[in-house]
């Protein structure tokens, strides 16, 4: 996958809130995130109505390119939006392109059919829960997180090329180097599946990763204080016993490609 | 924590759908999850127009006790509800009693003060990606999962004993034990936070926990198929620096206490 964020772009970040600064004090996470493709320079994250950090304005992150590595690192998002005035939220897979987040389902499925339904501006969440803060009095309790909230009209990708193509990106994203393995799409599966996008324009993105602050009278208070860290990983692969039985399968074959980043 | 669900209750699941059979499969989590008080019995999974599952509902779960289960091992929710038409996403930590999962934050914010508006049916969703479902075609890529999705007219808890109750709730859910430990809660700090809560009785489930399913024709496909699994755990506990650096804390308050249950 290409890593061509360019060079342009990330110098209108300020070292001090540079993507590997920022997400440094993550466990395990990578410093540069996985930037699929070029952004636009112009784009910065905004300050709408919408999106304008109202609680906890100390955790608000106005570094795009944290946001872009946060959605690329995320393997879920969750699609609100109203279908005859009633809310609903769909947990789904998502992918990135440039400065757009893509999402994909059956082409009649609420979150594909209904999300674009008369020009409604949806809201797409996503959120990493990094830790637990234990503080010494229930009040300053807290969690440590990563959260972004994309305001946007969707719209939907026709295009059976451009499907194409987005379908390459998503497997890739996934097991990069899997989408030239695979058998090929036919004609009807690529109709069966809807593609809808959403540019990244109206965003915002919060962080906590810090320790326990509690009230300065409590800090003697005589119980355990501290974060409990929660970590993602991949477990053991599980290989289709089909194949496991096989001993003509290659030993090529018999190793799962993962994705190129950590994930959360 | 009282683990009380009745049997009676528990008869009136079928052998073939008990929690400990459904579960078995999600890797490192436990038979039963962790029933915090007992239920309604006559609560269903309920098939409303809004919960019922429309795409792939083979995946859909009636067992309410596999919900009760999810939703206890869960640690974040996401509230999606309408301040002024516009949809909001909110990701935030919740808690169940009985019947009810609720949730809490400062009394002023938009899932607080905003969800409770109008009367308004919320849609709150839980979602575990439990694993990547790798296919020998793009097409029948898929996820193993669990997501819950809650509809219902949130109510606030205003009464001040009550709030209390629940704090310690919540608390205990995270670190049992850990309340009575704990530098009590203010009067003014319990006014500063809201407690909603949302009534478990429109809620639909889907689980995936399986292998790849591919199309009978690719099973020879050179390509490697099978599932990666995603797990979520505790990393090691981070205690704060104030209590490492003092040689007078105790060994029990260098000892934090995790949740009764895995996560998820």
């Amino acid at each position: 996958m290409p890593q061509n964020v360019s060079s342009e772009n990330s110098q209108t970040v300020p070292e001090s809130q540079s993507v590997s600064e920022s997400q440094s004090v993550f466990q395990n996470k990578p410093a540069s995130g996985c930037p699929h493709t070029s952004v636009s320079a112009d784009l910065t994250l905004s300050a709408t109505e919408l999106t304008r950090v109202k609680r906890g304005p100390k955790r608000a992150q106005d570094d795009r390119d944290a946001m872009l590595a946060f959605i690329d690192q995320s393997l879920l998002c969750y699609v609100g939006f109203q279908i005859n005035g009633q809310v609903r939220v769909i947990p789904t897979c998502h992918w990135r392109e440039g400065d757009y987040l893509y999402w994909h389902g059956h082409s009649k499925a609420a979150n594909i059919a209904g999300s674009g339904k008369g020009e409604q501006k949806v809201c797409i969440t996503l959120a990493s829960l990094d830790g637990l803060v234990m503080a010494r009095s229930a009040f300053h309790h807290s969690v440590n997180y990563r959260s972004a909230m994309i305001y946007g009209v969707p719209e939907a990708v026709t295009d059976p090329d451009e499907k194409l193509r987005h379908f390459k990106l998503f497997v890739e994203k996934l097991s990069p180097g899997r989408w030239d393995l695979l058998r090929p799409v036919t004609e009807q599966e690529a109709k069966a599946t809807g593609i809808m996008r959403v540019k990244l324009d109206e965003v915002s993105m919060k962080i906590r990763a810090e320790g326990v602050v509690d009230d300065e009278d409590d800090l003697d208070w005589p119980v355990w204080a501290g974060v409990l860290p929660i970590q993602q990983r991949w477990a053991p692969a599980e290989q289709d016993e089909l194949q496991t039985a096989n001993p003509n399968v290659s030993e090529q074959l018999n190793t799962p490609v993962l994705p190129d980043c950590d994930i959360c």
